[in-house]
C-alpha cells in the first residue's frame, strides 16, 4: 500500500463505504476504476477488480503475474488471480458464491464502465442473474471529495512538483521550439522532481490558445505568441493542476488587459473558497468579473472542478456533474481541494487562462500551487 | 485536417462508412471517440461530436472556442457550436431535425461511451425518442484495421521516434535513477524528435518486472535489476509500440535464457505475419515456443494487438476482443499493423518482454520498429 498510509485509514474508509452501501441498499460493490480501488485498498491498477461486501469483506482479483505485488501494496481479505478475461469473470462469480450473494444489489461504476464493459461485469459468468445493478458513483464521489489531512499533504507535494514543471516549461520557451517540446521540458522536470507520472499536458501557442483543449502539436512558437501551459503531475498517487501563461516577445495591450481581468476574477473566486460556499456561487463570481469586463462571450467550460487521486473528480459544477453522471455537489466544506480557473477568456485569435489548485478552508483557502502569475 | 492527407481520402472513407452503415441498417452514426472522428474528418478532439448520415452528410459539433480551428482542420458539411453541455445536446437534436431523422437507427460507440455518457447521448434532448440505438464499434474496427499507404508511412515515422525514445531511455539507465526518471528520458527524447505526445509509458525495474502493467514508480534501480521499458509515441496522430529490456550490472543466466527464448518466440511469430494468417495461429506460435521452453505458466495477457491512431485497436485476439466488446478478427491481410510480443515471461521475481510494431505483408512482414534486441 501507499507507504505514507497505514492500514487504519483503509479500515476507516471501508467502514464509511459499507455505511453508505447500507443507505443505498447495496449488498456488494464491484469496482474496476483504479482510483476507487486505490482509495479503498491502497492499490488500483489496470486489469483488476475489487469487491466490497456490505459486511466489509474486501476481495481483490488481479492477473496471476501481479499477486505478490498487490499483496505487498493492498489492504484486503481475499485475493483471486486469473490468466485471462474468462478467468477474471469466473473469479468474480466465485466471490459472489463465497460471500453467498445470489440475489440483492451490486453497485457498479456507471461513470467509468463503457457500455460494453457493463455487459462483461454483468455477464452471467460473473454476476448471479438475480443480483440487480445500481450506480455506485456517488458513494465514491462523496467519500473522496473531502480529503484527509495526509491526502492534503500529498497534494501539497504534487503541487510543489507542478511548480517545478511549470518553471521548467516557462523557462525553456524560445522561438522555434514546438509546443510538444515545451511540454516535454515541463514533464521531464516533473519526473526528475518526483512525479511518478502525469495526466495529459496541454501546451497551446499563438492562435491555438483560442481553443478549449490545447493538446501540444508540432507548431513552432513565434515572436508575439502567447503560450498556454497546463500541467498535472501525479505524486504519491495524488494530482495537482496548474495553468500559466508565457510568451515570446511582448504581448499586446489587449492581451495584457484580458490577462489582468482573468487574474482578478481568479483571485476574487479563490478568496471565497471557505466552508459553506457553493459551486454555483464560485462560478458566478469568476464569470461575473469576466462578464463585467466585457468578455462575457469569451468564456468556455466549467471554471472549477474537484481534484485528488484523479485529475478531475467530484465536486463538479451542477451542469457538468449532470452531464458526467455525477450528482450536483452540496456546499463545499473544509478540506475539499479544487482546481480553479479552468474556463479561460478566448478571443478569435488568442486566449488566456490561469489555473490553481486550492483547498477549501474553514476560514480561509489554502493555495497549493504557489507559482508567480507574471505575464509581463 | 492532417496536412499529409487531402480531402479525397476523407471522401473515400465516408463513402466506405456509409456503405457499411447501409449493411448494418444504420441511418446515422453519432461519434464522440476522438480517433474515430479523426479518421473520418481529419479532426478528433475532446468535448466534440460528429454525426454521419447514411447519405454521407457529415456534421460536427464543437465548443464555440474551437470553431475556427476545427474548420481549418476537418472535412465536413455542417458545423454547430455550443457553450455548454446542454447546448451540446440541443445541437445534436437540431442535426437530427435538419437531416429529417426522427425514426430509424443511430450507431453509437458502445466500446467508448460510459454507461452514463450513453444516457446523455440518448437523452430526449439529444436523440429523437423513436430512433433506436445500435453498436457501431465494428464498422470502425473493420475500416481502420487495414491501413492506407499514407497511414503506414506515418506509422513508420512514429516507429522512428519510438527508436529514438528507446535509445534515450536505455542509454540513461544507471543505478540510483527512478523508473519515472528513466521514462522521462524516453518521453523527452520522443517529444524532441517530433512526437506530439505519447500513450502511457511503462518502466518497471527489478522485482517490479514481474507484473503485467509496470507503470513507472519512484523505485530506484539497483545493480542486478532488469529494466523493462515500453514506449508508445504519437506522431502525426499515429502510434507505434516498442518494448525492450535494459539492465544494471549483469543479468543472471536464467534471465538471459528467458530473454533468448522470448526473442526466438517473437521472431518466429513475426515471420508468420503474412496475408492470410489468423490471430489465433500467431498467438499459438508465440506461446508455443515459450511453452516448449518450459515457461508455459509464466505468460500473461494477449500477445498481439492492432495499432494505428489508437495505441491498442482492432484486430484483437478473439478472447480479448470479446471482453472489450469487439468482434473476433478475420484472418489478417496486407497492411494491418500489429504490436506483437505483449505477453511476456513473468517469474516470481522478474520478467522479460520484447515488443515490436510490424505490418502484415503480402509475402513478408514489414518491421517498423528497428531497434537492437541486445540484452547482454
Amino acid at each position: 500500500m501507499n507507504d505514507k498510509l497505514d492500514g487504519k485509514i483503509y479500515d476507516e474508509r471501508i467502514a464509511k463505504c459499507t455505511q453508505k452501501m447500507k443507505n443505498e441498499g447495496m449488498d456488494v460493490i464491484l469496482l474496476t476504476k483504479p482510483s476507487n480501488m486505490f482509495y479503498l485498498t491502497g492499490d488500483g491498477r489496470l486489469c483488476a477488480y475489487t469487491l466490497i461486501t456490505s459486511d466489509g469483506e474486501v476481495a481483490i482479483g488481479v492477473p496471476q503475474t501481479d499477486k505478490e505485488d498487490v499483496t505487498d501494496l493492498a489492504w484486503f481479505n481475499y485475493i483471486a488471480t486469473f490468466e485471462d478475461e474468462v478467468g477474471m469473470l469466473h473469479s468474480i462469480a466465485d466471490f459472489f458464491k463465497q460471500f453467498k450473494i445470489q440475489k440483492g444489489v451490486v453497485g457498479l461504476e456507471y461513470t467509468f464502465l463503457t457500455k460494453s464493459m457493463m455487459g462483461m461485469m454483468t455477464h452471467p459468468h460473473a454476476k448471479p442473474e438475480a443480483v440487480t445493478i445500481k450506480d455506485c458513483t456517488d458513494i465514491f464521489s462523496k467519500m473522496r471529495m473531502i480529503k484527509e489531512p495526509i491526502e492534503i499533504e500529498m497534494m501539497q507535494e504534487a503541487a510543489k512538483v507542478a511548480e517545478v514543471g511549470m518553471d521548467a516549461a516557462l523557462s525553456s520557451i524560445k522561438a522555434g521550439m514546438t509546443e510538444s517540446q515545451i511540454a516535454g521540458e515541463g514533464e521531464y522536470a516533473m519526473r526528475q522532481a518526483g512525479a511518478e507520472g502525469f495526466w495529459r499536458s496541454y501546451v497551446a501557442s499563438g492562435i491555438r490558445t483560442r481553443i478549449a483543449h490545447g493538446i501540444p502539436t508540432n507548431r513552432k512558437v513565434n515572436t508575439g505568441d502567447i503560450i498556454m501551459i497546463d500541467l498535472h503531475p501525479i505524486v504519491n498517487n495524488y494530482s495537482s493542476d496548474i495553468c500559466r501563461i508565457g510568451w515570446v516577445g511582448k504581448p499586446s495591450h489587449e492581451q495584457v488587459h484580458a490577462f489582468e481581468v482573468y487574474l482578478d476574477a481568479l483571485q476574487k473566486t479563490i478568496a471565497k473558497l471557505v466552508s459553506g460556499i457553493g459551486m454555483v456561487e464560485l462560478e458566478k463570481t469568476l464569470h461575473g468579473v469576466i462578464q463585467d469586463a466585457g468578455y462575457g462571450d469569451n468564456i468556455f467550460g466549467p471554471s472549477i472542478h474537484g481534484i485528488g487521486i484523479n485529475f478531475e473528480e467530484a465536486p463538479l459544477p451542477p451542469g457538468h456533474a449532470f452531464f458526467h453522471g455525477e450528482k450536483a455537489p452540496p456546499p463545499l466544506v473544509e478540506n475539499i481541494p479544487v482546481a480553479i480557473g479552468n474556463c479561460g477568456i478566448y478571443t478569435n485569435t488568442w486566449g488566456v487562462r490561469i489555473e490553481d489548485t486550492v483547498v477549501v478552508g474553514k476560514n480561509k483557502p489554502l493555495l497549493l500551487t504557489n507559482y508567480p502569475y507574471d505575464f509581463v
